[in-house]
């Protein structure tokens, strides 16, 4: 199940990351890095994330797998400009944070021989780069595989195994499902934390800050532009999720209005065993954190 | 500087904390405790965080110093019971989340010779109980310390050397400037986290969750009998805090609707660079969390 040499497009955190940890459990040959800055790229190859970096693949011999590692809707791009290069067999998957978009598009961009299976590993931090890859990023994190009912079985069990192997638990399931799960766990504390420190007009007031502030916001550092293309990519599934939120904000906030602690108590009380819940289905990962 | 014989009413995380960090910093002698879980009191005298339990203070030696830790709206009613017992020069002091309502109704129950100061450790965690106290809570976090043109400068020093005795970072400010500061640094990102939990109707979804999601909630575990009381005591600071959070919220949420990437970009980068200044202006506490 190993492959001989992957193309890893985008050597950043994840990329980057995955890079690192395939190479240590023997899953991957050669790596093969591309992406926009010869800095980023001269970091990986120092760090022993890639093997060489190409501009792209035209002198390159042969690879078994591409792994797009670039902003969700940079995707289908990405794979347009390496396509002429990569053989029939090859493996392609990627990493984004949206699937129901870049599965479509691989659709067209693909020919069937060249199976696509999006993947999104949630793990990752505010930070960013290849400097920021960590062998461990994976280690007990979920990672969504979302083939559809034209992905070849044998390119799906690849793409697990590659997953399973450097330590997450994959889950399996259609883009579509997987789009509106993340719009909830992932995209939407992701528009809390940007609207939060929005909120904020005097930054000096953090000086009274504690950790529920720090938590809340953290994600705030996160790259603009690449969330920018999560949110819009997931659009549909971001608006109704931010719109259920804001039904629960705006219940939170009529019990204070009304000055009711009968009714406020109610509500948070149901919440800490919503929470308790969700503690219950959620892995124990620790660490592990998204895009 | 160092207290004689202070009782802590409400030996939880907060008062707990306090004794244990206070005593090994020998800021205070004896440690009376007082609450209303016998269970509790029995962990507290146990872990050493006080020297013994009582009722009330009708049978104990004259005490120098009051800790009022019960949540902010059954703080007046703790005092008013204590009092009696309570001789003048005895200095009065909390440690509650909100200050406008408490340091008015102090002023009310107690008389001039027996000053309260009130004072606010932005720490603590979702945990509770004595069991959780911990003697590093304090350490590296702010602490705001309220009085008024009517508390004695002699009290507020008082005070204030026991916090920063604890290694905390004291601010003093008014009670009104503490309550606006709080609602947005502290009490909305807790409103946040209770309507996330609430929103995810599915707790199995959480299985796909990483580190935002995991951030984002933890303080939605806090205490519910806690929060409403802090929610309520605060409830014009936390709408106005709330309101301003949800403007950023539709604004964030018109640009997804509108696929305006420009737009959505500016306004996430204005978040990145604001959360940046806050990061500034922020401690560097570990750790440290609230109420």
């Amino acid at each position: 199940m190993r492959f001989e040499r992957a193309a890893i497009v985008g050597v950043g955190l994840i990329g980057g990351s995955l890079a690192l940890a395939a190479r240590r459990a023997g899953l991957i040959g050669e790596v093969i890095g591309i992406g926009r800055s010869a800095a980023n790229l001269e970091t990986a190859r120092a760090r022993g994330i890639i093997d060489r970096a190409v501009r792209d693949l035209s002198g390159v011999e042969p690879v078994d797998l591409v792994v797009l590692a670039v902003p969700v809707r940079s995707t289908a791009a990405a794979m347009r400009a390496l396509l002429p290069h990569v053989r029939a067999g090859t493996i392609v998957t990627d990493v984004g944070s949206v699937k129901g978009d870049v599965v479509a598009a691989m659709a067209e961009v693909l020919p069937a021989d060249r199976p696509f299976v999006g993947a999104h590993p949630i793990a990752g931090s505010e930070r960013a780069g290849a400097g920021a890859a960590d062998v461990e990023l994976f280690h007990g994190a979920p990672c969504v595989v979302t083939p559809t009912a034209a992905t070849p079985r044998a390119a799906v069990a690849r793409v697990r195994a590659l997953w399973e192997g450097v330590g997450a638990r994959v889950h399996e399931m259609s883009p579509a499902a997987h789009d509106r799960a993340l719009a909830y766990v992932s995209h939407l504390p992701h528009v809390v934390a940007y609207a939060l420190v929005r909120a904020l007009d005097d930054a000096q007031l953090a000086a009274l800050s504690g950790g529920s502030w720090r938590d809340a916001t953290r994600v705030a550092e996160s790259k603009p532009e690449l969330w920018c293309d999560i949110l819009l990519a997931n659009a549909e599934a971001v608006i109704a999720a931010t719109d259920a939120f804001a039904a629960q904000l705006t219940a939170l906030r009529a019990a204070v209005v009304a000055g009711d602690a009968s009714a406020l108590t109610a509500l948070l009380e149901q919440a800490t065993a919503a929470k308790q819940q969700q503690l219950r289905a959620a892995p124990l990962a620790r660490g592990a954190t998204e895009p």
